[in-house]
């Protein structure tokens, strides 16, 4: 960690500062300039609140030279993580596309859909059973039974299941879902992701609507602390002022974050933008930028069909979507 | 619940939606412009899926009469919400000042902080012993100590005492709190607000940092649709491109939820600029806006003292604010 | 136009309302519901003000219903406009590969950057001799001799030329350049752009950072307004809370301004990110949403080279990139 | 400035680097920690180009020690900058209170509104004469006409006037102007900025939608590194993701840019919310975090009267909010 005071600072305000630094059990390396001296700390900074330290009247700026993130630094881990699903691998080149409904309804829809996303070359079936609502008055999913009915659903087709957790609490009604989802809204619910932590099983870890890469890179870190290092990350939109999609898709964290970590990055075209015309050319986007996968909904709904509407895909839609994704990682693999 | 159907869309497929509407037990009310169709929904709108009708194809925009949130809502709840804790009111044209450090890090800290606080006219004690923080490595709290360390503090100073809560777990350890807090990270974390509304006991509620006004709101409803009335909200700066303060402070949410709800509403300025010295001119202007109160961290860690710095004040400090505070409230109520 | 008014307004203020919409020539259609009432306004409302209506005490909100850009409206222009400069063509399924230095340096440097770009298949040549720059110390570009070394590396290579205009004063210079950019600071200096109106002469505007689409389009308006219908939008990245890239790169405002304008939509790549690394995974993001061309910088100073920096690419990256580009447009276009 | 390297960074690059900066005329100070390499630049390193060095593959990190900003920097100034328009003074502990309509629109208007506004106490008139819209079918203002009504209002009340300016173009007009503003949308407009540097007029400097401080600084550091030093810094509300208000006031740059500058600060509360009930506790709220002045649109139309609405005040609730905005002030400095 590098601290840098502010030009012309009292010497005995210094003086405290780096006792106390080193009351901290740190060493310090004093380098004086002309115009600023840096302070280097020397040894274990991980416990150090850099946010105190900044806010002194004499500091200047800290930095910090080792990111906060070991578990999913890829300074560590140089090699591609690769998660496996019974037969699905997901990262390490291995694309993986996650296609269902966002809510499961009843057993024929859960099936019918399943079994189109999988002739379109699916390999994870994805259904919201319990759903986090912006009202309480809103549905809130079939809960344990659409989870009961997502196993239905890969029994008849052999796809793995991922479905969203909100709470500890459901955490027996997970036991059998093959990879579980943290969504946007609770990706630091801290308490949430230590408890996924303990577990030995994939966790889809969504990005929340105002949190940097950092962040999330911080919050798999809460999950891996824990001993579970299978976490994929997914990009799935970002708040700002622009308003004509729900969200607005930050494709350059696919990039990104591939310096970062060696975790797996997908990407969630249907809730960043929120309109079914869209999902299309930005999956193929993601694709194009290098993402490990996408996630998107695909609704047999007749209301849907009728209207063209909605951020869900039609089957037939996803279909000639996938193809298109398969051409354009082949094209770009050569 | 009003839908305004794009200019020319076919015959066919509007009588189609119309079907559907009605189909939802909704009465629905034609009618034709020059340019354009509305259409006006009759009946219990609140579980219709309004994203999803503004996604539709022939559809150009919807917008809700009647807004989703209603316990919450001033509309039918004219009078100002005043919540009580033993002595002390919030709301109603009561002024709060909720005080005392970040983190509860012993009796003697605790105490002494208490002590000065309530010195300075503060009415409710704040520490925090669940610690949301970004990084598994950093200090999480003393939890159930600190918890208790706060009850030593109120018995010493008959100060309420308010602290965050950060997982439905932990609420048995805070049978014994007069007020619990929900931070921002959590403000959509359904279950937990969910198992909040169960309880009889004051919530305040911080705002996220993303979340807009609406939102807010509808969080605020989670808790009282369970009967749990006495909820308390608390802007705290959002997340902006801005970053020469931790988040900015948005003042005019102040008036603004005034309108919207008859439920308190108080400004944090200690987390909103993260910076010490902006602390007093932002509870200042909290003040002049017309905020119910305010929750600022004070510290009397000598650390704090010697290099002016962090979020927190020091006693004398609050002392010094504290006093302008209330000359701002008095000249204002004249 | 439509007009919501809020439910239980009292009858005197909701006819003052009307009369005074009559009084601005204005016919009114009036909808009674069961919970609100709805004024469809009829005629010209191009000139209403719907800020000040919309924030009339009685008023819930207001709607345009047909957009208000005209000029630059896919609606009434439902095929693609192309662009012609010399031989290119821009828009209309022609895909434009603008590339070339941030600055213009001296004759060799954008003659040499110029002949390399263009082996690599790049059909305009960019670079910039007035430069926007934050700071009034920085280097703000050679001006009137960049323009001439712009035509020298266009004699030299038959490549058309575009670089940026900051000031309605610097136009005589502008003369003879192929294509005059603006850049986004710029995109609402009014003043300018009305001026940009009155040539015949392709214009490349670049979006704000903090616009939204329709203000874009908003721009393009005033100078299509004027008479020049030759206008390419560009996305360049909006800024948000996010600082990992220099801006977030918005690209699913290229499938949105698809459906909205029938103008040409381009990328840049560098400005979005300010990393080269970044570039390639970006620019290949970009072509696979359909945008009709790209805007990249390329340098071939010895200082990039040697420290693989900054978010210029070196010749032989773009070169590598180019190749990329042109096989996905090459499959998708199947 | 300070350049950090990062870790293990390859001998031979680090020493080109070195050898490159020395290159532009640069002492370099060399300080080896355990985990990193500082350069501290020596010299004037006005000129060098922090982007640049910042995104070297090899560099961490760059930092500047001296801000950019130099005629506005407080650290130069220490006192406090009085700008002096007849006997108006604005800064230094005088506050300031402009008021008038948004747009001049006739004699009556603008002379009844004037001599309105001087009998609440404001000494300096607003008026808009060259309206900068999104649109090119709105109104554009009186331009020419609009400034000669206002100089008739000056001449009935003795008010000094400030009025917009939107183009070098119109710099005739303005000369007997008494302070020149420039909005938002223009604030990075740096033609204009630097033929305002020529004058020696006051000038009030609009933040932009989404600028920094830092950037508002050197905007204002272009018209003084002219020699124009009698800038007036304007907060107006920045673009976040809220849509509740215009704009998101943002009161904390109040104390923060006091500290950098020692140029007056000045708040728009009308543009910044849209919403004339929210103008008065966000004036009052202003006032109370120091702000210089007040910059507050009032208008006497019989429309707004009528219906409550707009961001304008009617002059009987401007002055019942100007008595407000006096006994805060003077509660606050004594």
């Amino acid at each position: 960690m590098i601290v840098v005071l502010k030009h012309g600072v009292e010497r005995e305000k210094r003086e405290q500062l780096i006792e106390w630094l080193r009351g901290q059990g740190l060493g310090i390396h004093i380098s004086e300039g002309e115009f600023q001296t840096v302070l280097g700390l020397i040894g274990d900074t991980s416990r150090v609140d850099m946010d105190l330290i900044a806010s002194l009247g004499i500091v200047d700026s800290v930095k910090r030279v080792t990111e906060p993130f070991k578990c999913c630094n890829r300074k560590f881990h140089p090699e591609d993580m690769v998660v496996e699903v019974g037969d699905v691998k997901i990262g390490g080149g291995n694309f993986c596309m996650i296609a269902g409904p966002c809510s499961v309804e009843s057993e024929d829809q859960i099936v019918t859909v399943a079994k189109a996303v999988k002739a379109s070359g699916a390999n994870v079936l994805r259904g919201g059973a319990f759903k986090p609502r912006t009202s309480p008055y809103d549905f809130q999913g079939l809960k344990g039974t659409g989870i009961e009915l997502l196993k239905i659903a890969r029994k008849e087709t052999g796809l793995p299941i991922v479905t969203e957790i909100m709470g500890v609490n459901h955490l027996p009604l997970f036991e059998d879902v093959d990879i579980i989802q943290v969504g946007a809204r609770n990706m630091q619910n801290f308490d949430l992701l230590r408890e996924l932590g303990k577990l030995r099983k994939p966790i889809l870890l969504k990005r929340g609507l105002a949190n940097t890469l950092k962040e999330l890179l911080m919050s798999a870190e809460y999950i891996m602390a824990g001993g579970n290092e299978q976490v994929i990350l997914c990009e799935r939109g970002i708040r700002t002022f622009d308003d004509y999609t729900r969200n607005t898709l930050d494709l350059a964290a696919v990039p990104m974050l591939r310096e970062l970590t060696h975790l797996p990055i997908i990407v969630d075209p249907s809730h960043a933008t929120g309109i079914a015309r869209l999902v299309p050319p930005m999956a193929l986007a993601a694709t194009a930028c290098g993402a490990d996968g996408l996630i998107i909904e695909v609704h047999n709904d007749p209301m849907h069909a009728l209207c063209d509407g909605a951020q869900s895909l039609r089957p037939e839609e996803y279909d000639a979507l996938a193809k298109k994704v398969y051409s354009v990682r082949e094209v770009l693999n050569k």
